[in-house]
């Protein structure tokens, strides 16, 4: 690592992380998932955890590596096997309120070749056994935060070109300079972003769109909204009324559709690791909410697999605004990463809505949930579908389009 | 790593561990439990248990630095709470029979100048909490094995005059060295040392002494031993009838002494790394089978603190004989690791005796296994005695005295 001052920068992230990010209090349980290649970072976080005064931290490791070799010889019974102990741990740390931060470094060809029938099948019987896991997380019963680190496999993909000692070092700078942390004070700085985007939000919120309509190349749809649906930024609330940022970075603006329209058709504009296989060129056709038609010039086995695996993957549960001169987009680096790639670009999600983005939505049971328009699935998947020429417009009930994007860029 | 073929040896070692350690047969489920500085031996020791058959391999991850941060910050109470699914864990990898391997690289210092009292409460809290599961490797109830991997922390204390680069080299060769692992075949070598080391495990059981007498330097010391004890060596078989190694290195043969008749003093000739601290210049002296007094020269309050434990802490569990000439010992290498360092040298332990000592004794109860003789203990903990001027007599029943040890050597 020849990164300059990279010690005192990974410092510097870990405590935006713990004082910004999950905001940790004293005597709070902390829940870190991080890959071993993530050692010196999950060391610095866990420590800068215990210094806020958590009571333990708890550590996740997992490894690209093993993870291959248990979808490669495990059979499929065997990856649908979900201990009781596992289900239990994880209702141990939402009883305790534990505030989670996944730190994201895997390699997004980590399991390239696997058959996608075992990959979904384990995914979709820890997805269902974890259930009320998932959803403490999504409707913010708990504070929770992604964020990213980088590591060899990953940085290799996104700098192809460079040596694999530049390679890391321009990844690890782009997460600094996208999170903030080449900035004197990086939790100032991210509170000014935050009044920036919540303005953003703030106008969305007065306007209570009933649809919006997107056109641009490869694009006409337009997609229903909810009644009293919230449009969010950076900052959430969690049961206890902390606030904490549930991604760094992010750029985005974003609520649930209504799940039940979308009609027209919308074009992927950047590729998507999803559960370790790279998926690109991909296209969309909408008909009353669900997808229609999808195809991918690459990866599609595993997008048809995605679509098809229950009621709510063929249905959206986010839309999001991101203006295409982001800072990430303008780097101009596609990051084989949602949580970039995303940020980069105005995107939807297939499957779960958060809960938060209807009025009183943390506070609904599933079904009433689905009632007011909110897709439940045990999948979310975000499609980066932005472009520079992407024009976006709300529809008001009573059928007044205001212009929210035009060229790819905020015109509100 | 510079050591030539290095790669080769490391699946070799990985083999050697699976086809000969734990045996892993169709079916089987594997629990690794490894620090993370030693992942690319643990993808291999995965590797090679999945080719063997594995159903499943899991991986339990350790970190020596996020042990310290866990024992500084957490709270006395903290550190004692056990959750139930860490019980529920143990419990459903004894129910699949899972064949443990712990790959041991920790430094040897991890845990120093953290308080005592914080690690004996964890620890005490953890092993009356997995009491059961314990028990069930302890009986031979499930295969399992110990195993070495270098890690740089480890290598410095060893080899504290040489480079960074060849104190973790030397430290390598040393693994390889003292588990065959530069032979052609060393599971062929492995059954020729397997039968060299029975064959003093046959005398010894065919002539079931009623005590042992040490002599030497510090040293007057008569233990006794239970009726129909059994020495052991390499091999153990599991509940299943399959034959496992318990440890890699090995050079012992040991068994259960009777914990009620020990009288007399006896003086380590090793230190002793404990519970991430390390303990020096021991003296002990018994009578009536317990510790009356005991001093270090270096861990003072660790030792004093283990004795006091419990009750059985303070009564030994095993016995075993390892000639000073031993393949370990030759090389002088002081490894602050018992794995190795009681491979080099005759041992006592204080705490729990293995079931499999005895006649009969892993389908005994607890209560039977201590009216037989057999210590009962949270604790195991090996101190190293043995020295090149130590003899050890066997007492029969009618007060013959025959030499089984002069000198240091096999007197048999």
């Amino acid at each position: 690592m020849t990164l300059e001052n990279f010690e005192t920068l990974l410092k510097k992230y870990a405590d935006l992380m713990i004082h910004k990010g999950i905001a940790v209090k004293e005597g709070d349980y902390v829940l870190l998932n991080a890959n071993i290649n993530q050692a010196p970072l999950a060391r610095l976080i866990t420590e800068a955890a215990y210094q806020a005064g958590a009571a333990y931290v708890k550590v996740n490791w997992s490894d690209d590596a093993l993870s291959r070799l248990n979808y490669t010889y495990r059979s499929l019974e065997n990856l649908q096997e979900v201990p009781q102990y596992l289900i239990d741990e994880g209702h141990y740390f939402v009883e305790k309120r534990a505030k989670r931060i996944s730190l994201v470094s895997r390699d997004p060809n980590a399991l390239k070749g696997i058959d996608p029938n075992k990959i979904n099948a384990s995914n979709r019987a820890f997805s269902n056994a974890l259930e009320e896991v998932r959803n403490a997380t999504q409707s913010n019963k708990v504070s929770w935060l992604v964020v990213a680190g980088a590591s060899q496999e990953w940085a290799a993909l996104v700098f192809p070109d460079k040596s694999p000692e530049d390679q890391i070092d321009a990844l690890w700078d782009q997460i600094f300079k996208t999170t903030r942390i080449y900035e004197a004070d990086p939790i100032k700085a991210w509170e000014e972003h935050e009044n920036r985007l919540n303005e953003k939000a703030a106008f969305l919120n007065d306007h209570q769109f009933d649809a919006l309509h997107y056109t641009g190349p490869g694009t006409d749809l337009t997609i229903g909204l909810p009644k009293n649906h919230i449009w969010e930024s950076a900052g959430s609330t969690n049961e206890k009324g902390e606030v904490f940022i549930a991604n760094m970075p992010t750029e985005e603006v974003f609520t649930a559709p209504d799940s039940r329209r979308a009609d027209g058709y919308i074009s992927a504009s950047k590729p998507l690791a999803h559960g370790g296989v790279v998926i690109d060129g991909m296209k969309f056709t909408f008909k009353d909410g669900k997808v229609v038609e999808a195809s991918a010039s690459e990866g599609e086995e595993t997008l048809i697999k995605l679509i098809e695996e229950n009621e709510g993957s063929a249905s959206l549960g986010e839309v999001a605004l991101v203006p295409h001169q982001s800072p990430i987009s303008q780097s101009g680096i596609i990051f084989f990463n949602t949580l970039f790639d995303e940020n980069a670009s105005n995107h939807i999600a297939l499957g779960q809505a958060y809960a938060s983005s209807v009025q009183g939505g943390t506070q609904m049971t599933q079904e009433e949930l689905a009632q007011a328009g909110l897709n439940r699935s045990n999948v979310h998947v975000d499609f980066m579908v932005g472009n520079a020429e992407m024009n976006v417009d709300g529809i008001t009930e009573d059928g007044q389009r205001i212009p929210i994007f035009r060229n790819g860029e905020w015109a509100i």
